[in-house]
């Protein structure tokens, strides 16, 4: 650890920033951030459908200030990232469907704007520390289980490709310019705030929706499908550990779960807690393109060098998330978007 | 091959649009096209410094179409793709030190405006075959000599990234959507109408000019780095068969030269051919920053697939280049730009 300085609490009075603040990872680590007593500044662009609200940071409002701009807008972002400390990079547009029907879009903010941001703090502050959310779709379909940092990279859809150009940014200008930047390759992440309000995030989200309003599931293919799965409060704390630790420093490591479950499991974890019927029915065309079969990785570079290890398992992550969400009944009695 | 019907030519009477029509190795391709018969049109963007030049096309001004505008222009960029059998995309940023100065062009151009060229495609002309001029650079510093395609993919520039994200687009819209695409990574190509007048577009073309000029050519490092070259003749008949075979849709393949040699040697042939002075000097920081050591690749993949055998070897292409080039004196007396 680089500073110990502050009682062991390394973000004691760190200046950060989150883009994407208000969206589900960003807005769970900026309420650890306040609590670890930060100056938190949270950038987000409110596009609709990409998961941001306000609901997110409720009892955080007076103690972060909240920018409302696109990181797609160059000059807004370099006045942003002035006498940072630490900048966690999560912005993104992360609908793989989407980034097939508006790739252009999807290039500009998961690509572009990454570019973007890496030229901002090189000319203002290259000092800033940086942590990236990268993603497991940079590897596409597994050429072998469990996926490590060495498997082929060979994304499976426009977003994995874009993804994988913004992660290798952040590499090439640690490697040049020597500034600090880290990438965590992130697997299906779940939790309090998530989006489950859209049909395109991913099938995590989807599930809980319809499980909380008593709704049939319908399970794409077999169900037999694995993945591995982390709670958001697991991927927070390895993203503050990324800020922290100096010998990250231009590198990127996954960040997954020793413990994967076929879909069929997910759902079966899901109805010990609630009340739903599910079926398995063909694949659509448009997801069977982009599928990309079983998935899990290997973390163990990460646990080693920062000694992280989630907390949360499936079943008690869950529990946890149906909780936060039964307690806002709001939240799922929206409309799909 | 897929089409016989044209006396062993596939390219008589198809329409074929070349992006960086008027560049090197995008006006030698002209050449031959319109020598095959086909319906050439060259779309330029004519951005100085990028290489191009009317004077590339001498003698085919009134045989081929000219279409100015940059591949950054969606909407003339979709009207010119329409109806065309073949295009070839080799419009770029091609110097690897101007992607580091000015990184948000080289991605416009390398990245986005592939991905532009494909959507457009895909919109109103999916059955056109589409030939992508990629890059060794996608692969970094060397893990193993000769590279092979399996090589893993760790650029070292921002310019590598870009390219490789590009090809990435070009292997999805084939797997995804079934296009006919085709990508051939490029190892350092020389010959007639190369631009020798830039600093910054590696070192064949500066030590070209410098040894037709007579003047003393300075070699970074210890000179000892190999490096394979291919003839823009041999480039050119590669694309040719890159474009022609059903059976090449949807992959990635180097076209290296299986002769490869040290800078000092590519010197000493260059000596057998112009009297000039060399030495040694240290190499500069921003070069050595993003200099990749050793290169040579494995071409085996596409000779076996096409039938490509490169009809030159170095000493043979360079008296070619360089009797090319003394025959235009007024090309290599022009200023360094």
């Amino acid at each position: 650890m680089s500073d110990q300085n502050r009682n062991g609490n390394y973000y004691a009075d760190r200046r950060v920033l989150i883009t994407g603040g208000l969206g589900f990872i960003g807005s769970n680590l900026a309420h650890a951030l306040v609590d670890a007593g930060s100056t938190v500044t949270l950038v987000d662009s409110m596009i609709p459908r990409y998961g941001a609200s306000l609901k997110n940071i409720d009892g955080l409002k007076d103690r972060v200030s909240i920018n409302y701009s696109d990181i797609r807008d160059q000059y807004s972002l370099s006045h942003l990232v002035r006498e940072q400390d630490v900048i966690f990079s999560l912005a993104g547009q992360v609908s793989h469907l989407e980034s097939m029907s508006d790739p252009m879009t999807d290039l500009d903010i998961n690509c572009r704007s990454q570019l973007s941001l890496l030229e901002c703090c090189r000319s203002v502050n290259p000092s800033a520390r940086i942590v990236f959310a990268s993603t497991r779709q940079i590897y596409g379909r597994p050429q072998f289980l469990p996926v490590t940092e060495e498997h082929p990279l060979d994304p499976a859809d426009v977003n994995g490709i874009n993804k994988l150009a913004a992660e290798m940014y952040y590499t090439l200008y640690s490697k040049v310019y020597g500034m600090h930047t880290v990438s965590l390759r992130l697997t299906n992440t779940y939790g309090p705030r998530m989006d489950i309000n859209s049909q395109h995030k991913g099938f995590v989200g989807v599930f809980l929706r319809q499980a909380l309003r008593g709704e049939p599931i319908e399970l794409f293919g077999t169900g037999e499908q694995r993945r591995d799965f982390n709670h958001v409060a697991d991927v927070v704390t390895a993203l503050l550990l990324a800020g922290q630790h100096d010998e990250l420093r231009g590198s990127s490591f996954n960040l997954g779960h020793d413990e994967h479950y076929s879909l069929i499991q997910f759902v079966e974890i899901l109805r010990q807690l609630l009340p739903f019927e599910f079926q398995t029915v063909p694949f659509p065309d448009e997801r069977q393109a982009i599928d990309i079969g079983h998935y899990y990785g290997d973390s163990s570079r990460f646990r080693e060098m920062t000694g992280w290890a989630p907390a949360y398992d499936l079943p008690r992550g869950l529990s946890d998330t149906v909780q936060f969400f039964q307690q806002r009944p709001h939240t799922y009695s929206e409309s799909l978007v």
